[in-house]
C-alpha cells in the first residue's frame, strides 16, 4: 500500500480497508460491465465521522472518492475507473430511528431497499418506491439517483419520500438538510440538490424517509389496445377516475418474446399491436364496481379491444409477469437498450417518429417497445439481428444512440428517465440539458466540492 | 424619470412602465406593512423576452429588480425598500396550454391561484394547493415561496405540482427546467432550487403545473381532545387508516375567541383544552362507515372526548369556520404572530416548552395556539395585553422572537414554515440553517446572479 493509503489506518480499523484484487473488482463497479475498473482501495465507513475523516484525507492527498451502494446502477456512476478510492456504505446499514407519528424512519445510506420495505411492513406502514433491484439496491444510492420504478404514477420518485438528509460535502462539512420537516420555507432547498446528484456534491450519511399507509388491495387489468392513441385515452380515463398505481405498456413483439421464453399462456385471445397492464387500488366492492365501469367505458369507446381483470392476488402476480419478464425474455438477443422519457402526451408521436427513423436506417431490425406509460418513461430495446456479431452490433448501436437522442431532444425529453447520467450518458447530456444549465451545474459542483474529489468525472 | 428609466422605453411600451407615487406604493410592497417602501418604477413585462431585456438593462445599469406577484406575501420578499425597479407579472397571466392526457397546464407566472383552480374545475380536474390568499396570490409567487396551505397532508406543497419552469437568471439567460417531465435523471434538478428561492436566483416566466383528479366527497369531523398527546395519536390513526386531507388543531382559547367574534354556536357541548378538525375523503358509504369506525376507536381509547361528523356540505363549511375564522377573530387584539414548524411528533414537547418559557417571562399574557398539525406547522398568536400600547407591545415582541426561535432551534424546527424568509426573517436564518448552508446558498446565488440584481438583500 502507498503511504497515502497507509494513512487511512490512522482513522479506520484494518477491517474497514480492502485492497485485494478481488475486492477492488467486486466493489469497484456497478451493474454496467463495459468499463475498465481501476480502484485503489475500498473503504467501509461506519459513521458520519468516518466519512468526514475520509473526505479530509482525500482532500489533503488529492485523491478522488467514488461512493458505492448496492452497485445496481446502470450508468457507471459507482464505477472506479481512474484509481479512485471507493467508499462503500455496506457497513452503514442501520435503521436508526422510527417515529410512528411522523411515519418516518432515520436510516443510514447502506440500508437495502427491501430491508426498509420489510421494516415498514412490520410496522403497519409501506415504503412505496419499488423496482427490480430492491433486493440489493441501497437507499443511499436510490436517493443519489432519485430512483423511480413501477409505482411512480401513484407514489412518485424517491425524491418524494426524502424528508431530510445528512451529507458530507467535498470540504468535509456536515450539512443537515431539512431535518425531516414537512414545511420549511427558509431559503434554497439543498436537500433536493443532493437528490439525483449521483455523489458528485457530497456523500449521504443519513436520511429521513417518509413512509406511507399500507395500500388497499389491488386489482390488475390486462388490456389489448387498438393503438397508441387509445393507450393515451385509457390512461387519462384511469388516472382521473380510479386510484391508479401502475400503467404499463408493451408491444405485441414484447409479449410474443415473453410467451416464447416463459411458456405462459397468452393473457387474451385477441391479438393487438399494444397491451396495457393497469394496477388499481380497490378498497371495497363499491370501488371494484367503479373500476369495472371505467373498464367498460374503455371497451365501449373502442379503445380497449379485449381485457381481463385479476380475480385473485395469485392471478394478479401472474399478470405482472407479462410485463416484468420482458427484460429477461429479451436477454438472449443481447439487445440495445435505452431508458428515455418524454411527457406522457408525446409518447405516440415520439414513438412513431423514432420507429420511422430506425426503420429507415435499419429496415430489418426488430424494435421492441415497453415502458411505464404513466410517467412517459419508455424502454426501447433493439434485438441484435441474427448473424451480426456482438462487436459489429455494439458499433452500430453507437449510431443508434445519436438517432434516439436526436429524437428525444426534438420532443424535449430526457436521455435518462431513471438510470442517471454517470459515465454512460455524460457525453450526451446536452441533448437534455442546455449549455447554460451545465455551466451552472459546474459552478454548483465547485461550491460543494472545490477540489473535485467527490465522484469526479461523473455526470458533468 | 432618470435617463436609465427612460431607456426602458426602448424595449417596453409606455403602458408597461409606471412611476407615479400611487403605483410605486401599490406595487412596491406585499401584505407586510412595516417597511418603508421606496421603488423607482414598476414595470409590466408581457413575455419572457421582455424579462430578458429587463434583466439585461438592469445588469448594464446596476439596478436591482424586485419580482412582484399577487403581493400577498408575509415576509417582505416582494417589498422594494432600496429604490429597486419592481417587475410585476400582472400582465403575464395567461394559461397558455392544457393537456388532458398529461393532466397539466403551462401557465404564465401572473395567473391567480383561484383562476387556475377554476380552470382545472372546468376541465374536470383539480389544483389542490389551497390557502387564504388564493383569490389574489399569483402562481409565480406561490412557486417562488413554495406555498403550502390547508391540504398539505394529502396533496403536499406547491413544489409537488411543478413539473417544469422557464426562468430568466440574473445573467439574462433563459433556462427551461425539466420541461414537464415526470422522470428525468439528468443531473442536478435546478427546478427545485428555484422553488422557494423568493426571486433571488432569477424570475419565473412560465411554469408547467400538474393537476389532480377531482377529489371525492369529503366529511369533516370536529373533535374535542383530552390533550396534545392524544392529538398525536388521533393523527396517526387517521393518517394511516383514512384518506386524510386536513388535520387542524386549535386550543380552547382560539375557539372561545371565534365563538365570541362570530356568534357561532359551540361545535360540541364538552369543553376541552384542544380541538381537532379533520377532513377525510369518503368515496362511498363503505368509506364513510370505515371513517366512523376510526373515529369510534379514538373515542374508545379516550383520545377523543366528544365529536361530531358533518352531515352535509353546508355543515362541513360551517365546521371549517371554527378553524378559518381564528385569525380574523384575533385581529382586534393586534396579536404577535409567528409561523413556525417542527416535525409532527415534536409538537407536544415543543409547545409545552415554549409555553413554559413564555409564561415565565410574561405570566399574564394570553397565548393562543392553532395550526396545521398534520404538517407540524404551528401558528402562535400572543394577544396584546389590555392597557399595553402597540409600540410597547411591538418592542417586547422582538424579545419574544428570540425566545420562539431559540425554542425552534432546540427542536431542529423551521423559523418559517410557509411564509418564507424575505426581509422579516433574514436576520434569524441561522436558527434553522447552518452557517455552512448559508455560505453555500450565497455561492449558488452568485452563480445565478453574479451582479446581485435579482431581489438583492432578501433571504440571505
Amino acid at each position: 500500500m502507498s503511504n497515502q493509503l497507509l494513512e487511512l489506518e490512522s482513522f479506520l480499523q484494518k477491517d474497514q480497508i480492502k485492497t485485494d484484487e478481488e475486492s477492488l473488482k467486486y466493489w469497484g463497479k456497478d451493474w454496467t460491465t463495459y468499463f475498465d475498473i481501476k480502484a485503489s482501495a475500498i473503504v467501509f465507513p461506519r459513521s458520519t465521522e468516518d466519512v468526514v475523516a475520509l473526505v479530509k484525507w482525500a482532500r489533503k492527498n488529492k485523491i478522488a472518492l467514488v461512493p458505492s451502494g448496492g452497485r445496481t446502477g446502470l450508468s457507471g456512476s459507482a464505477a472506479a475507473t481512474q484509481g479512485e478510492v471507493v467508499v462503500s456504505f455496506d457497513q452503514m446499514n442501520k435503521i436508526k430511528d422510527f417515529s410512528p407519528i411522523d411515519q418516518s424512519v432515520i436510516i443510514e445510506p447502506g440500508v437495502v431497499t427491501e430491508a426498509l420495505q420489510e421494516f415498514a411492513h412490520k410496522n403497519q406502514l409501506f415504503y412505496p418506491v419499488d423496482f427490480a433491484a430492491t433486493g440489493s439496491s441501497q437507499m443511499g444510492g436510490n436517493i443519489a439517483t432519485n430512483a423511480g420504478g413501477i409505482k411512480v404514477v401513484r407514489y412518485g420518485l424517491t425524491r418524494d419520500w426524502v424528508a431530510g438528509l445528512k451529507v458530507v460535502t467535498g470540504t468535509g462539512e456536515v450539512l443537515e438538510l431539512n431535518n425531516g420537516l414537512v414545511k420549511n420555507a427558509t431559503g434554497y432547498d439543498l436537500r433536493h440538490l443532493f437528490i439525483g446528484s449521483e455523489g458528485t456534491l457530497g456523500f449521504i450519511t443519513e436520511a429521513t424517509i417518509k413512509l406511507a399507509p399500507v395500500p388497499p388491495p389491488m386489482k390488475v387489468l390486462v388490456m389489448a389496445v387498438s393503438g397508441l392513441d387509445a393507450v393515451m385515452k385509457i390512461f387519462a380515463e384511469f388516472k382521473t377516475k380510479t386510484s391508479l398505481v401502475a400503467f404499463e405498456m408493451f408491444s405485441d413483439k414484447a409479449l410474443a418474446k415473453v410467451l416464447e421464453n416463459t411458456g405462459l399462456p397468452a393473457p387474451l385471445e385477441t391479438q393487438s399491436p399494444f397491451y396495457v397492464l393497469s394496477e388499481v387500488e380497490t378498497r371495497n366492492e363499491q370501488d371494484e364496481e367503479h373500476v369495472l365501469g371505467v373498464f367498460e367505458k374503455c371497451l365501449e369507446e373502442g379503445w380497449v379491444v379485449d381485457g381481463v381483470l385479476s380475480q385473485s392476488d395469485v392471478q394478479a402476480t401472474t399478470f405482472w409477469r407479462y410485463r416484468e419478464d420482458i427484460s429477461e425474455s429479451l436477454a438472449k438477443y443481447s439487445p440495445y437498450k435505452n431508458d428515455i422519457a418524454v411527457t406522457i402526451s408525446k409518447v405516440p408521436p415520439f414513438m412513431a417518429d423514432l420507429d420511422k427513423v430506425l426503420s429507415t436506417a435499419y429496415p430489418t431490425w426488430e424494435v421492441v417497445w415497453f415502458g411505464h406509460i404513466g410517467d412517459g418513461n419508455l424502454h426501447i430495446n433493439i434485438l441484435r439481428p441474427e448473424g451480426m456479431s456482438k462487436e459489429e452490433f455494439v458499433k452500430e448501436c453507437r449510431k443508434v444512440d445519436v438517432m434516439v437522442f436526436d429524437t428525444v431532444k426534438k420532443y424535449k425529453g430526457s436521455i435518462s428517465a431513471e438510470h442517471g447520467v454517470g459515465l454512460t450518458k455524460k457525453s450526451f447530456l446536452t441533448y437534455t440539458r442546455s449549455e447554460a444549465e451545465i455551466g451552472l451545474m459546474k459552478q454548483i459542483k465547485a461550491a460543494f466540492d472545490p477540489d473535485n474529489i467527490m465522484n469526479p468525472g461523473k455526470v458533468i
